[in-house]
């Protein structure tokens, strides 16, 4: 089992930088990606329809034989927690490792969460801080149009329409104090340098696809699923969408020219199966 | 037959602003209106999965006995041409009407169109204003940030992040000397103002929610398909994602508040219809 890839899902292609991440820590994988990009996005849907398609993006993953799913979406991790109980294979969110890393980080006790309107209206992150530490203050906020704002190329931190848009999104918290941020979203990390130069040095980022790969590196370990190969594991990308945008957005967010293009696997093909 | 209703689609709620101009124009009418807020936006994804969604919507929309169908969307009507030909009730998008009030609107021979990126690499409306006068230019330029503006609230023409976004976008236009421009996506007149304020009154805008009402009006009347009664027209709306935010949303396109609310139409009854 222990060669077996392991299934990362988003409901687009943010989802990437937890591959990223994972490629990092665990060179020696096996990676299957599925990215809705024919539904994508998930965050401003009600939760029935994001669970739905949670479920199918799962199934998918499943029937390519993972020995782990990583769901590396904000909104599914916060909506869809069915998944945790539902699965045949371990599974895990961005949520839980997310949280945990930012309740280390803080030292003020006042973190801030961001995320996709369906993230934030979930309280996820805030729920998990608070069972961890319930002195804790949390203040959030749903900044949906960051993501398309990079999704069209609005990344660049000297843009005075990113650092208009983080301004308006982000003054309440920056005056509350906050010292610890979550980028309860996988597009986020792309405009982290815009965020941390409205908020200051002081305040630090918690990347969820960071943490998120890091956590799936303990339970691998932990269930003797780490693939103890010598060589550097395969990635396949599948993608809902055609795949022509594929490798024109894919090194946005793996931080490097992709070589590989994506399968496409059809809609109907996600909801028949 | 007459007393049948006009069938209206487009991706989401932007379509309300065409429906808005039809009430007006046929207010007798009634309407049917399907909103695919389960998979909204088209404008960003690949033709084949546009048509593909497109014959869905138009196929749910025949379910109900529609004598006319509309195709409220910019994006569709650009891309799934073949839904000329295919149905068995007439049917238009936007791109005719719209692109022949523009020819008959420029003074100078110089007309913008602002849309989707499917729209714009569609050339859909270039291609009609230079088939009815070939002596115009020409000048596209596909604005991807508008629908999620207009979408997340981002609409007061004194909004520094509207005013920006509208700048980066139309700077290039606005120094090529246009004096007519489309708005080529039903969620662009929502933000009509802060364009009007930036290119200068002498700029005429074509609405295509208004053009496509008056010229289905044509067709209903050269073929004696117009409801001839007396009393005004019913409004039925169904969308794909769930119905609660129906409301909230719908009186920014329709430009009132809605009374009515919307019909749940799952995705999986659209794609095995």
């Amino acid at each position: 089992m222990s060669e077996q890839a392991i299934g990362v899902f988003d409901s687009g292609l943010g989802g990437l930088t937890a591959v990223k991440e994972l490629i990092k820590v665990l060179p020696q994988e096996n990676i299957i990606y599925f990215g809705d990009t024919a539904r994508v996005p998930y965050g401003t849907r009600s939760d029935s329809t994001i669970k739905m398609y949670a479920r199918q993006d799962a199934r998918f993953l499943l029937s390519k034989g993972v020995k782990l799913i990583i769901a590396a979406c904000g909104t599914v991790s916060s909506v869809a927690t069915e998944l945790y109980d539902s699965l045949p294979v371990p599974f895990t969110g961005v949520v839980v490792p997310t949280a945990t890393a930012a309740v280390r980080a803080t030292r003020n006790g006042k973190i801030g969460i961001i995320g996709t309107p369906a993230t934030v209206n979930s309280c996820s992150y805030k729920t998990e801080i608070l069972r961890q530490d319930s002195r804790i203050q949390v203040f959030q906020q749903a900044c949906p149009l960051f993501v398309p704002l990079v999704e069209n190329g609005f990344i660049a931190a000297d843009d005075a329409i990113v650092q208009l848009v983080v301004e308006r999104y982000l003054a309440e918290m920056k005056s509350e104090g906050i010292d610890t941020l979550i980028l309860g979203c996988t597009h986020f990390p792309i405009i982290a340098q815009a965020i941390s130069d409205y908020l200051g040095r002081n305040v630090v980022l918690i990347d969820s696809g960071k943490e998120t790969a890091l956590y799936a590196a303990n339970i691998l370990s932990s269930q003797s699923l780490l693939n103890t190969s010598h060589t550097l594991g395969s990635c396949t990308y599948y993608v809902s969408d055609t795949v022509e945008g594929f490798r024109k957005t894919a090194d946005v967010f793996l931080g490097r020219s992709v070589e590989d293009t994506a399968i496409h696997i059809s809609i109907d093909q996600l909801t028949r199966s």
